[in-house]
């Protein structure tokens, strides 16, 4: 049988079929956890060839893995069951924009940057900022829902994809949305689709909406002496009454790996840090950050540093953007979660992580989009210690029950995946997830797209970061 | 059967079951066309209610159809397969804010306008703005995904909805969503349910999110010697760097009917005036209608007034409002269509209506929500002229493959119902179709869930006007 798929992918894709061991193992990975080699690797460029795969696929019941620029993290584009990895990073070459209608067409191995760029010299913003956006593909982003810190204001990559063309898992092509930021004709497909990890059909373009490109930038950097004040000053900041376009947060590990890695003069015995940006007409920027002060001098915080000019701006900005590779550099395997929780909760968030630190004895850095309740817990693990990995699987899955519990989310915008699958019925219950369950089946009968995500399968019952 | 439903439903509800035929011609209408009587209704107040209910149906195999304030104009809540009309209107008693949360949870009867007065209490705002707030309940809101003015910078009712509570077809109770605004565990049933006209679980209970209340709007009227030009200014506003709150446009026609009703100097001569609105800080407000200003000069637009106090800026808006009114009072039946098309095209657009019109000889109103496309060709007919109201199908027929054509959608913010349901499959196609049915079929594979909508049925052509 592998011959014959093999031929007829042979077929389609002559060169850009891969077969050999080497290449079957550089898509084998993606930034999470586990590898797995597929069978085949197809480097699809039209619809066309896609439907053609996912015939084959239909045909012989193999499994279909769909994979942008691999920077998931929560295990989306793994070929857990082999099969064909369906790569798209190749498929860059539609990049329309359509000033007048406020669109940008894409296909989905453009890389979300460079959206960005083109949106801006029309002066114009593609919103959604995933922090990888110089090398993930807008594909990857649809398949998760990508966030990112302007989620606090402007929302996630859903809120501005208006149209999709998808293959269906039996190779049928369908529209879904259109041109229009309205669209109530029948079931909002555009929506269900992403954020759906290529589970119930494949996305082969996407219309994305634009905004005007705000004038300008202010940050400021909020200084802290206990981490639960920060957390309050969450709320405080979001109900003053001015719109923060980013809202980021460090704790006091956080700041030290930064500084320990890149000495910026950061305030080392601080509890935390919070960067706030407001946006919008130069004149009005101040006045905003007065406001958030006065709201912050209500609770007693006073020590706030507005950057005085662009460069001072970008610094903070740095600040942020470096935490993440600070910690990778720590030398250990790095177990980055998105539990997200009501804003009121922050503090209370903060404090059962501290407390689930002490109890584990792990090195846990606390860091997100606090704007939108949306930390990043992040675990630094030797992972050849297996009684530290159970220790970190102990405590993700009480990080996520109290997430539940708090009225929050087992997973903010990284996606279920793998990683996260045996969790699932802790936050939507038995009910809601044979509801899932229902669509994906109705749509993908032969289960052949993206299998071995979003649902535990059978005796799955922890996070996915042992082999054993 | 028909007794043995009857002493099921009274057991739950007693004086709230109603069988009368009085009682049930009440509820055999909504704001769109045709009468179909019930069997019974039942009012009710609890998810325990709603889950009893849909279980009785569940097992006599009998139609629910759920109902709020019925100003549906698609014929959301038609009971159009007799059965069990259930009516939410009295369940108000739920309306509870979280201002540090930025949330409110509603159960389904709470009218929209009370979830803005709320809001605005604690200087929040509850986005969604349709024309029907003061009577809509966000139960149909919520079914029809509701738009509204405010549409154009802040989005539609499912860009606020964060969380419900459902029962499914089984009578089962599920939670979507939370109370975070991110949320990737899984499908965005959320997002899926908003929308689907109560065919796929009824809603018990929504978590709505809030944002900062702007603080101060202005108003400016621009007025147009030719409707091509006010088309085209359309996009020249939205690409000028600065993003309306409200932009609604009104026809020659549109303004004569409102100045034949209440007299308000109106410009008659106009071929169209667009009235926008831009919201924020009061020091910024006059430099943003500088800059519209500017850029409708730049195509030879010149007679912009702007409204100097709230009083003027009251009077403005109260000619967006009067136009219904004022049409419906000309005596005639109003058949309000809402085919939304991409910025660009709605020049085209209007030309095109001004065909339509002018072929079969009709009285076309055309206003609407400019800012996203989205107009409201109305038609004033005599609905006791067999041949007129042919006319009036064929002319909205040619407005719907038009408005295809063009990249834009059937409906951009009333939904299906059953008045749209025969033109489904020329947005979506016959694939798409059968993508949409599936979803449906395995949530509902009784079609006990508001059946009779979105999905035309056997040898439905046409627009739901005639009874023959």
């Amino acid at each position: 049988m592998e011959k014959i798929i093999m031929d007829k992918l042979n077929e389609i894709f002559k060169e850009r079929l891969l077969t050999e061991v080497d290449d079957r193992v550089s898509y084998s990975y993606d930034a999470s956890f586990g590898q797995h080699l597929p069978d085949f690797v197809v480097q699809v460029l039209s619809s066309e060839e896609v439907q053609k795969t996912v015939q084959i696929a239909d045909e012989f019941e193999i499994p279909i893995y769909p994979r942008g620029a691999s920077t998931s993290l929560s295990g989306g584009p793994l070929p857990v069951h082999g099969g064909i990895v369906m790569d798209f990073s190749q498929w860059t070459q539609k990049l329309e924009i359509y000033p007048e209608d406020l669109i940008i067409k894409v296909s989905p191995g453009v890389k979300t940057g460079d959206i960005h760029k083109l949106a801006e010299q029309h002066n114009l913003m593609y919103a959604p900022d995933p922090s990888s956006s110089s090398i993930c593909t807008i594909g990857g982003n649809l398949a998760e829902n990508a966030g990112g810190p302007r989620g606090v204001k402007y929302g996630v990559t859903k809120d501005y994809v208006i149209g999709l063309e998808v293959v269906t898992a039996e190779g049928k092509l369908i529209k879904t949305g259109g041109s229009t930021v309205k669209n109530v004709t029948g079931y909002d497909l555009t929506k269900l689709l992403i954020g759906s990890e290529g589970t119930l059909g494949i996305i082969t373009e996407a219309t994305l909406r634009l905004i005007p490109k705000p004038l300008d930038t202010m940050t400021a950097m909020v200084i802290f002496d206990d981490l639960y004040t920060a957390g309050k000053s969450i709320s405080k900041i979001l109900t003053a009454g001015v719109r923060p376009s980013k809202m980021e947060i460090l704790d006091q590990n956080s700041i030290n790996k930064v500084e320990d890695y890149a000495g910026l003069n950061l305030p080392r015995s601080a509890a935390a840090i919070i960067l706030v940006e407001v946006d919008g007409d130069p004149e009005v920027l101040p006045k905003e950050l007065a406001v958030i002060k006065e709201a912050l001098e209500e609770i007693g915080v006073k020590n706030i540093q507005v950057a005085e000019n662009k460069e001072q701006e970008q610094k903070l900005w740095q600040v942020r953007k470096l935490v993440s590779p600070a910690i990778v550099t720590s030398g250990y395997t790095k177990i980055s979660e998105d539990a997200t929780v009501p804003l009121s909760k922050i503090p209370d968030m903060f404090k059962k992580i501290d407390e689930i630190k002490n109890k584990y004895n792990l090195n846990i850095v606390v860091f997100g989009h606090a704007g939108d309740g949306n930390l990043h817990p992040t675990i630094n693990t030797n992972m050849r210690d297996i009684e530290e990995v159970k220790n970190v699987e102990f405590a993700v899955e009480e990080i996520f029950n109290y997430a539940i519990e708090l009225g929050g989310t087992l997973s903010g915008e990284h996606g279920i995946g793998t990683m996260k699958k045996a969790f699932m019925v802790n936050e939507v219950g038995e009910e809601g997830l044979a509801f899932q369950k229902a669509i994906k089946q109705a749509l993908d009968p032969k289960n052949i797209l993206n299998p071995g995500k979003i649902f535990p399968e059978e005796g799955e019952k922890r996070l996915v970061l042992r082999n054993d």
